[in-house]
């Protein structure tokens, strides 16, 4: 197994593109990331993405990205893994390099959603959901994340305004992000008094659906090491499952696939829960913010709500969380999401991330979750350079 | 790179399986799987899917299967490439292998769609092509192959008839196949006379649609080579892609990236096309079959229909093709095409091939075509025990 490497990245800002596609978004994100590494012709292209054939009735996706990316004839995919699906991207990338079976793959995420009417969107976003059990008894996927809520407040007495750091630290960070979709602050008694989209979750609770596309080029060590590249070394990439449908869990406040695939990335990259400079966490919804943190160990059990609540993930305090804005307020193209992670927790590594810069960020963690936690990938990139 | 071999088979009938939801016939092929290669518990699972999303509002398919499977907690990922999504899915189990990033790896093949209205199908088997330069101007699936085939005649001087041979030979086989959805033969005379679908492509033309879910078990020659096995090897995998719409292409009527994966795939095993003993070929119209054999060097350009018509790839003749049926008569769940006929090869490599049995055969070529030539992958299996 050889080490690994990001070598470049690329990202679009995350909004409503009318004048861009499907397929220029993607075709942006790679051609920046290859540009960025300064890389011609990778050899295979994992396109991340959950939502293009019910929404823009177009599959093929990676003869598609790879053709219009000037790159016809290479090895291509399309990896699906719901609300996880880049973050699956680049865990295949990975594969591919460090097992020695290609010296340059890129991982892309792309989503389009807002061309589509919110009732298609809502629909097709539950296909994330166990389709027989959850979705066609009428459960949309916020519904789900409301039971979820619902219950680790009443387990851990927890009132709706609790979860309110996790949102006004997010906004707070991207308005520091140009990429971001809602470049703007937020305060605690917005939050408290926003919208209820399925109670107890408010609109502020939710990552907005947005357009995007990022991407990552994936290097082995020896060779993304070269000036003037800024590489990035993966030092864990881990993925894990659990059943799709809550009911199916062993308990529904315990995120099994998270703590799975974090253990084995801690495993892997040899370090722990606190050895981590900042931690781009799968905040789609607070309450998966709160279980994520739990389960990665960042906070005990029933105590991951404090965390925010205490400003403890703030950008320059103990544990920085969603540090460009998170899903929250960079706004959430689904299947794109996890490399958005990636290439922000690189900008922060390669000391890009401008006035939200974390001084001296040597390891990141990422987490992308999909679905309400059936598919969970970590990663754990570190500063090589 | 480590030899990797194909430890266990598993298929179901490719049929409408009213009483056998998408998860269901999936589990169905894994298990068989599984318990032919006498494992339980491999590390990861590949699903190759294209439509769940759309037909049956399912995605988040790597890890809904990988829980009704009994795995849950391993790694697993949605595959998808069009029509050659279950070859995909083999082409990654196979990387992960052979780089040695797991041990065991599960690829699996799945489609439901007979459940689905017929205009619904339609459409979404459309988004194999260009959404937006083909579908959305009202061309289907089935007339891009129209397309193809009207200009092949023209070019060529063939008429419909001459055909015949693909789905003739096709019937002939799948009589012999219990998995197969047409177990029937047919007649010239029925072929030319059949229905029109989409001018000059007829009933007889296409293959059929159906359910279906295949799978096999990928190990480590070394480990794989165990009794009572009967392991497989791989002796090649390789993919290539083109552009997807047809308009891009530098010629209509070459399969590009068919030959750019049959190269590289003869490259890797240091064989021919000469030195294969059958051809799991993607027979979902005679065109493409007639496409395929030239873009792998079985024929010249022109000539492909040629050895159809003259017998050539009958069962016991010099280029055995679609030995259990193919995507014509075998049936054509799309999304799981590609391992059915990796697993009919491994039956003939077996010696399991039943009253289709090819005496002797110890090299097999299988191709699935993701659109209408965009994503190629092609697998040379070898016996070894």
């Amino acid at each position: 197994m050889r080490d690994v490497c990001i070598a470049g990245i690329g990202q679009i800002a995350v909004g409503e593109h009318w004048d861009r596609s499907l397929r220029d978004m993607a075709v942006d994100a790679v051609v920046s990331a290859l540009n960025d590494a300064q890389v011609e012709r990778p050899q295979m292209l994992f396109v991340g993405n959950m939502l293009s054939g019910q929404l823009s009735l177009q599959e093929n996706l990676g003869a598609l990205v790879a053709d219009y990316a000037g790159l016809r004839g290479i090895e291509a995919f399309k990896i699906e893994a719901a609300c996880a699906s880049a973050a699956a991207a680049l865990r295949l990338a990975y594969l591919a390099v460090a097992g020695g079976m290609c010296d340059v793959a890129v991982a892309c995420g792309v989503e389009k959603m807002t061309e589509s009417r919110s009732d298609r969107v809502t629909t097709a976003l539950a296909t994330a959901a166990d389709a027989v059990y959850e979705a066609e008894q009428g459960v949309s996927f916020v519904a789900l994340n409301a039971l979820l809520m619902q219950r680790y407040m009443h387990q851990y007495g927890y009132r709706r305004e609790d979860f309110g750091g996790f949102a006004v630290n997010a906004h707070a960070n991207a308005a520091g992000n140009p990429w971001a979709m809602f470049q703007r602050p937020i305060t605690p008694e917005q939050f408290a008094t926003a919208r209820l989209i399925a109670a107890p979750i408010s609109l502020l609770d939710s990552a907005g659906i947005g357009d995007g596309a990022a991407a990552v080029v994936v290097m082995p060590a020896d060779l993304a090491g070269q000036p003037p590249r800024k590489p990035v070394r993966i030092r864990a990439s881990a993925s894990a499952t659990d059943a799709v449908a809550l009911h199916d869990r062993r308990d529904p406040l315990v995120l099994d696939a998270a703590a799975l695939s974090a253990g084995r990335a801690y495993a892997e990259a040899g370090v722990g829960p606190q050895d981590v400079d900042l931690f781009e966490l799968h905040d789609a919804f607070t309450i998966m913010s709160a279980l994520s943190i739990e389960a990665c160990g960042l906070a005990p059990r029933g105590h991951g709500v404090g965390l925010a609540k205490e400003g403890a993930i703030a950008l320059h305090a103990a544990h920085p969380m969603s540090t460009m804005g998170g899903l929250k307020a960079r706004g959430h193209p689904v299947g794109a999401t996890g490399l958005y992670q990636v290439v922000e927790a690189c900008l922060q590594l390669r000391g890009e991330a401008g006035v939200n810069q974390i001084k001296g960020a040597s390891l990141a963690m990422t987490q992308n979750i999909g679905g309400s936690g059936a598919n969970v990938f970590t990663h754990i990139l570190e500063r090589c350079w």
